[in-house]
C-alpha cells in the first residue's frame, strides 16, 4: 500500500469521529470582533490546547497577547527533516443577518455533504485538518516525517493587530523552513490551486453628527443638514459610476499587472455567467479595462461593509437623524502601502466634508499585500500533492481576499508561505449559511497528509 | 370672579390628580407604526373612551377604522350654540434610540417643571387637555357653553390612512361650526401663536438588492455592485449640496411666498443664533435665497429618514453587501400634489437608477399641505383667548411638520380648522426625552376654557 492509500483507510475509517470532534470545535461561538464572545474566545482556544496535547504535541501554550490568545505547539523529534509551521485561526466572522440562516450558526449540520457552519470553512475546518493530518501520520508511522510547529490565532477576522507583536517576540522559537496555510480555496469544484498573492486591507469608520439629537422632520426639515444626506454625499464621492476609486492618488503604487499574469489568468477561462447565476446578479461591475479575475485578485477596491442612521424599523418615521455612521474597507495590492491609504482615505472626508455635520474618523487593523514567486520549491510540492489526489493539473492563483499576517510572517520571519487551501468561493465565508464541501474535507486531508511526506524529501 | 378666573382656581385645585391622570394615559406604548403594540393601541382607545364617559360625553364608541381604532363622543345640549369637534390623536412615535433617553419613554417623569415622556406633548398631553378643559366647564356651570365632537384617531404618526374613509363615511355625525386641534406648538416661550398652515407629506421607501445574498468583499469586491453604494449615489443624487432638490419638476407647483407674509416672518426676528445653540449645529443649512422660517415653513423638503444596510455591530466586517435601504420623506407646500411628487421621486430613482443593483420602491402614507386665511372670525377669537392668558400678543404663523387629517378635514367637512397648540418646538416631538412644559399645560388648560366661552358668542 503507498501512503497515500494508507491515509486513504485511515480517514475513511474515522470519518464519522473526526466530524462529529470538528461539530464540537464548530459549537463555540468564536466570533472576535464582538466583546460578548471573549469567554468564547478562550473556550475555543482552550480545546485546540487539549486536542493538541492528545496528539502529542508538546509545549502546548495559551499564550496571551494583548487581545484574544494565541495556541501554540510543537513537534521537533524528526532530525535533519525540515520544519512545517502551521497557522491557522481559531476566531469567526459575526452571523447577522441571523435570520437568513437556515439552520443555526453554530449548530453544525449537514445537508448535500456540505457541513454547514459559521467557521466550517473559514477556518475552523482546515485547522481541524491540519490536526487532523498529524493525528494519521503519528497513527500510521508512530513518528511525523518533519518537525511541526502550531500557531494558531483568534484574531485573524478582526485583522490580526496582536499578531506581529507575538512573531516578533517570539522569532526564534517560530523559526521553520515553511509556514503553512489551509485558509483560501479551490480554484472551482475540483480544480485545486496553489495560491501565490493575497490582497492587503485597509479601513476607516466614518461617523456624521449634525445636530445634537434627532430632530422632528416637519419643524426644522430645510433648515438643519441631515446626517444621512451629508454621509450619502460622501460616500458616493469614493467611487465613480462604475467603481473605480476617486481617491486622490488611490492608483499611484498599484504594481501593474506582467503580461505573463494576465495571459495565465486568460487560460483559466473563467466562467463569468456561472458566476453571475451564483451570486445572483444580472451584470458585473468593476474598474474598466481589467478582467474579473484581476478586479479581483489584482485590483484594489474600496467597499462600504455597513452604513446606519436615523430610524429603520417597520413603517414610517420622520425625523430629521443626526448621527450616520458606515464603515469602509479597501482591498490592497502590491505595493500599496496601508498605512498611506489610510492617510489618503482621511484626505478624501476632508476634501468632500458636507456642510452643517462633524465627522469623526477611525481606523480599522490593516495589513499590506503579499505575493511569493510560483516557481520556489515548497509551491511546486504542493501543486504536486494536489494533482496527486485531485488527478488534474494545479492552477496558481493570487486571493483576492487577505490574511493579514501573511505578510507579516514574510517580513518577521522571513519565509516562504504556502497557501494550501480547501474551501470554494461559493461557501458564504462571511456570510449566512457558511459551509464547507466535505468532498474537499476528505480529499484536503489526504493532500496534507501526502505534502508533508514531500517535503521531508525537499 | 371673572370665567378666566374661576377656570384658575378650578385648574390650580386640581392640578396633581390631573397630571397622575396624564401620566396613566402616557404609560400606554401607544406606537402605531409597530404591529407588535396592536394590542396597547386598543388599551389607549379604551381609556380614553372611559374618560369620556364619566365627562358625562355621551354616544362614547370606539370605532374601527381597518387600522387602529378611533375613539368618537358627542354633547349635544347647547341647543343654538355653536358646535366645536375636538380632534387629536392618542398614537405616538416609536422610541429608538432607546439608549439616549434619559428616563424611559413609558415612564413619565417630572424634572425642571417638564414632564417627560413619549406623547407628553405630542400629542397625549394636548389631547388630555381638551377632556379636562370639558371637565372643568362641568363643574363650574353645569353645563358647557358649546356643543362638543370628540374625534381621537389612532393613526397620526402614520399618515391618518384610515381617517378620510372614516370622515367621509361620518360625514353628518362630525358636522360642527369648527374643528380645534392642539398639535402645534407656541412660537417660542410665552409667545402663543396660531398656526394657519401646514405642510403635507409624501414619501418612499427604496430598497436596493445587489447579489441574492452577502458576499465576501475579499473574493468578490471589485467585480459585484455593492448595494450600498449604489443607494448612496442614489440618495445624494436626490439634493445639490445645499439641499435644494434635484428631482425633475418637484418645485413646480409651489405656490410662492407673498410679500405680506414674507414680511411678517421677518417682523417674528427670529433668532438663528439661539436656534443653532438649541439644536447644537455651527451652521444652519438650506435652500439658497430663503430665510430659516421660509425654508421651515413655506418651503418643500426631501430628507432621509434612516438607513441601513451591511454591517452595523462594533468592530469590522469585510462583506460585500447585498442588500441596503432607505426611507425618504418630503414635507409638501400648497400647491404640490402628493401624489404627483411620489410619480416624480419614482422617476427620479429610475432615471438614476445604478448599474448592477434591482430597486424596489414602496410607498408611504401622504397628505397635502394645507392653508387657511388667518382672518377668519373662530382664528382671531383664538388669538384673542391666547392673549388673555399669556398677555403678549398672538403670532400667526405656519407649521412646518404635517397633519395629514387637517387638509382631510377642509376637503370632507368644509369647515374653518382652528390649530391651538402648546407645545415647544425643543420639546423633541419624535425624538429622545420627548417632554412638555407643564407651564404651558397650565396656560394651555385656562386658554382652551376661555375659547369655549368665546366660540360661544360668535
Amino acid at each position: 500500500m503507498s501512503q497515500l492509500q494508507k491515509l486513504d483507510a485511515y480517514f475513511a475509517a474515522h470519518r464519522e469521529k473526526h466530524l462529529q470532534e470538528l461539530n464540537e470545535f464548530l459549537r463555540i461561538p468564536s466570533i472576535s470582533a464582538l466583546s460578548a464572545h471573549k469567554e468564547d474566545m478562550y473556550t475555543a482556544a482552550q480545546w485546540l490546547a487539549n486536542k493538541l496535547t492528545n496528539l502529542n504535541i508538546e509545549n502546548v501554550s495559551i499564550d496571551e497577547t494583548g487581545g484574544h490568545p494565541v495556541v501554540y505547539g510543537e513537534w521537533l523529534h524528526a532530525e535533519g527533516a525540515p520544519t512545517v509551521l502551521f497557522y491557522g485561526h481559531y476566531d469567526v466572522q459575526p452571523v447577522d443577518p441571523l435570520d437568513l440562516w437556515e439552520t443555526p450558526p453554530f449548530e453544525p449540520t449537514i445537508r448535500d455533504n456540505k457541513l454547514f457552519a459559521r467557521g466550517a470553512s473559514d477556518d475552523k475546518g482546515q485547522v481541524f485538518m491540519h490536526l487532523k493530518t498529524i493525528e494519521a501520520l503519528f497513527a500510521l508511522d508512530g513518528t511525523l516525517p518533519v518537525n511541526v510547529k502550531f500557531l494558531i490565532e483568534g484574531e485573524e477576522e478582526i485583522g490580526s493587530a496582536n499578531l506581529p507583536a507575538y512573531v516578533e517576540a517570539n522569532k526564534e522559537k517560530l523559526a521553520a523552513d515553511l509556514i503553512l496555510i489551509s485558509d483560501t480555496g479551490l480554484y472551482a469544484p475540483g480544480k485545486p490551486a496553489v495560491c501565490y498573492g493575497l490582497r492587503g486591507l485597509a479601513g476607516i469608520q466614518i461617523d456624521v453628527r449634525g445636530a445634537k439629537g434627532d430632530l422632528h422632520s416637519g419643524l426644522y426639515g430645510g433648515g438643519v443638514q441631515n446626517a444621512i444626506h451629508a454621509l450619502a454625499e460622501l460616500l458616493a464621492s469614493f467611487r465613480d459610476e462604475h467603481g473605480t476609486i476617486q481617491v486622490d492618488g488611490f492608483y499611484d503604487n498599484v504594481r501593474p499587472l506582467s503580461e505573463e499574469e494576465r495571459q495565465a489568468y486568460r487560460d483559466l477561462n473563467f466562467d463569468e455567467e456561472a458566476l453571475k447565476e451564483e451570486v445572483g446578479v444580472k451584470e458585473l461591475f468593476g474598474e474598466a479595462g481589467y478582467s474579473y479575475l484581476e478586479q479581483t485578485w489584482a485590483r484594489p477596491t474600496l467597499e462600504v461593509n455597513g452604513v446606519f442612521g436615523g430610524f429603520s424599523g417597520e413603517g414610517i418615521k420622520t425625523v430629521l437623524p443626526a448621527e450616520a455612521g458606515a464603515k469602509i474597507t479597501c482591498r490592497l495590492v502590491p505595493d500599496q502601502d496601508p498605512d498611506e491609504i489610510v492617510a489618503k482615505l482621511k484626505a478624501h472626508v476632508e476634501k468632500h466634508k458636507p456642510v452643517g455635520v462633524d465627522i469623526t474618523i477611525s481606523e480599522f487593523d490593516k495589513g499590506p499585500a503579499y505575493i511569493t514567486p510560483f516557481d520556489h520549491p515548497v509551491i511546486q510540492a504542493a501543486g504536486r500533492s494536489y494533482e496527486r489526489v485531485y488527478e488534474v493539473p494545479t492552477a496558481f492563483i493570487r486571493g483576492g481576499g487577505s490574511i493579514p499576517i501573511v505578510a507579516a510572517f514574510d517580513q518577521i520571519l522571513n519565509l516562504p508561505v504556502v497557501l494550501m487551501g480547501f474551501g470554494l468561493n461559493s461557501e458564504n465565508f462571511h456570510a449566512p449559511n457558511e459551509h464547507f464541501h466535505l468532498e474537499n474535507f476528505d480529499k484536503g486531508l489526504r493532500v496534507l497528509g501526502d505534502y508533508l511526506y514531500e517535503v521531508a524529501t525537499l
